[in-house]
């Protein structure tokens, strides 16, 4: 499991039946150093059966616990990766500030501006 | 699960068995950042149970989850990876520019220059 | 599994019903250099079913062994990482001093000062 | 599953019995850039049930899949990645020039000079 | 599966029952280039049911190839990763010199010196 933050949603009309109930957000991981020359990891697209929002702080999980997570058991699901917490608090002291920044409102006026572009 | 984009196909006479009728993409991870300088990630292949073309960005998942996508139940296949969304859009405010590129056209273009070269 | 090192502590009020009654500690993973320059990896969110402190050096397993680790045996749980030992003393001859520090002292002031702050 | 070129080939006399009988190859990861200065993934080692040789462009699958290519079915097999596929070529417009060296002289006259030197 | 150099031990009193009988070795994968600019991943933690020495080139697997490598069976088992051959040699044609290196002097010095200062 990871520690992100919700960054953004993904749609997809075609896609395979075990995916039409819900709702996929892209996740990015919160790394030990969050410097723009800091090599940077691939978001991760996650079911969230928990209703988290944008700029939120996430635990992430992987596998059968991401299916257990959204549908309460395992089985021939065609996911594997969900939200299985969304975060209060953290307590680790040395973290970079940018851990702390949930950005919600950089978030929504970049989404703003994007909209009034289009 | 990742948000990849589609940037080619492979094609094997001598493989496993499970492999024979699937289609096998070549899919790159969009991450955070896509400057020349950044560190890049391998490319996954994977099968392709819902059609997607050169260019597309779409969903990929591992693992039980893969091979459910594909085939419709988890069993003694020799595969890993599968599609399972063909994105229509997505809502990530702080995306890099480059996550909205298609690149069908240059994409169509390198294709067409390789093969008159050949 | 992987060697490395309690850094925080993370809280969720909203979250799946397998974490409930989990502590989940953040753990960052000793690799082999720990230079300014050198790229980081993203912690890991783990059960603690030892009791580790902060600054203790940890194994951290994944998947079923996570599980395993943590109620005594597999199911349909929904996490996929624990602690399952809390380390006393490695011999790594050419390891990074920094895997020597524990860190406990820093780590607890600077936790006092962000709680001054506060 | 990646695409990958076999880079060389490893022996072991100790191992545990599920090994006796595989061929083991080392394989390279294709990434998206191959310049000096990009990071390097770890090789792999994998079963080899098909008969790849050296500078050919595998596919590997991890886990499961790799135990069914090389078994024809999953069990308490003691490895987990395989060569599903040996390539015959790959349509992927924008790859480095480098994907298409298979380097087999090269490779060939490394090892010839090695062994002339040992 | 990757190929891999045992760097050192590691020991924990505090640890979940299915590690007591387990030696733990600490092992680094063998990557493309090791000038000292190149990123470096993060040790493994693995069970060793071999036998291997301080310096010596391993192969280890994850999951349950793991866990049959060690027990002879998969089940519920709090561990992941394990020795599953010990390398008598490789023929990799392109690897770096730092491969071939065993490196067994220098780490007995450094280990000596380290006990020496204690």
């Amino acid at each position: 499991m990871f520690l992100g933050r919700v960054i953004g949603e993904v749609w997809a009309t075609r896609k395979v039946d075990d995916l039409r109930s819900l709702r996929l957000l892209v996740v990015e991981a919160l790394d030990e150093r969050r410097e723009p020359g800091a090599p940077k990891v691939t978001p991760v697209v996650c079911a969230d059966p928990l209703g988290a929002d944008i700029g939120e702080h996430v635990i992430v999980a992987f596998g059968k616990a991401a299916r257990v997570a959204t549908l309460g058991q395992d089985g021939d699901f065609a996911f594997e990766a969900a939200i299985v917490g969304i975060v209060d608090d953290f307590d680790v002291p040395n973290a970079p500030e940018s851990w702390r920044m949930h950005d919600v409102e950089s978030l929504a006026a970049a989404r703003a501006k994007r909209k009034a572009g289009a």
